[in-house]
């Protein structure tokens, strides 16, 4: 890993481990509220897909991104217009942040029992 | 082309020319402010282009849409990430809009002597 | 109203009637993907309504600017965290866009029987 | 603090101050990309700020959040517009997460050396 001189003026007060929590973290959040609100419909899920994995690994100590848009919900919208806005609840995401020798999978997946798109730590070591 | 009960009904008011204007820049500014902001670098500016792309070739009346980014300006990125957000001066974008028979081109551009991205009418029938 | 030499430029193949539709059109798809996705309940609806107003009114042609989100669908909010993102069935929206001696009435509304955030041509003169 | 049923679930494997340091980022990410791309002026800045402040104290464990825009940058347009879309170096952001006994202070400001603007983790306890 190449340390940056702003890890050592910027992050001096939190751990390796906190810092791979944190990166995660500000992914899931900018990934949300990026892309919540983007047409989509069975035929681009796919792609949509890509480019939002593509995009958030882009990020600082972002390894990883895995990105399921629920294809069940997409073939049961029966608008007109057979599309539909990406929204919380069609959202499974995995994000692997790493840094230094420590690892974080941050998880977002609607809860059915909270009815809330939830953000956890899923695994850290 | 079908004719759906709700055009009746809610776009009686106007001709099928100014339907197809209206459609294509609804796209437009749905376009620039649902993808604003996110992370892009030389290697994923294909991808996002093509998603784009998709998503908003979904919107009603809407027939083709044309992404670029300027990739100029992302070889040129030179903070330590390697990545920036996407910006009004990295995009060029066409939308043809069809409605009965007639279809409108709607552009967007950013003009160097306005500082501005803007949005117009490329073209009309 | 002061003409800018762009309106000549860039807009000259439309009409004044067309113009006026066009930019409604384009601060409607604006401010529909800009805002879905912020967080919202019934304590801070009054601000975000009121913020979303102004930033919409800035754009060209735009005079002013009617957002209503649904107080019943947050009130009736029943997640542990009370509070939602805000989404396409909350929004009912004016746009009033003015170029030369025209106006348009554009109007975004949630229509039940097509559950989808519909945007149309209110008025227009 | 009520402490909920989830928060033994999905966050045991993380302490109190880790919570603490996560939420606030998230938070950040989520402010981040979720207003980036807003009309703004001088004259709608305070109520922009106000907006997005009361909207991300919404989020889980935010006791506070204040945001500057930066008044010389807006007070510089010079399009022929008047106004411009929110960027991250117009942008001062910080929030104050609250997990148990921890909190942690997020900050966010556009570093000119890394041409970047970096999120960080001001203060934790």
């Amino acid at each position: 890993m190449i340390r940056m001189k702003e890890d050592e003026k910027y992050f001096k007060n939190i751990s390796e481990r906190e810092r791979a929590i944190f990166e995660g973290a500000i992914t899931m959040g900018a990934l949300f509220h990026q892309f919540i609100g983007t047409p989509i419909s069975l035929k681009t899920a796919d792609g949509l897909e890509k480019a939002i994995k593509e995009a958030m690994e882009l990020q600082p100590c972002i390894r990883e991104v895995w990105v399921k848009i629920d294809r069940k919900i997409l073939s049961e919208v029966d608008n007109k217009y057979q599309y539909v806005s990406l929204n919380g609840d069609m959202l499974d995401v995995k994000v692997l942040s790493v840094f230094g020798d420590h690892k974080a999978v941050i998880r977002m997946q609607f809860i059915e029992e909270l009815q809330y798109p939830l953000m956890y730590v899923e695994d850290v070591d």
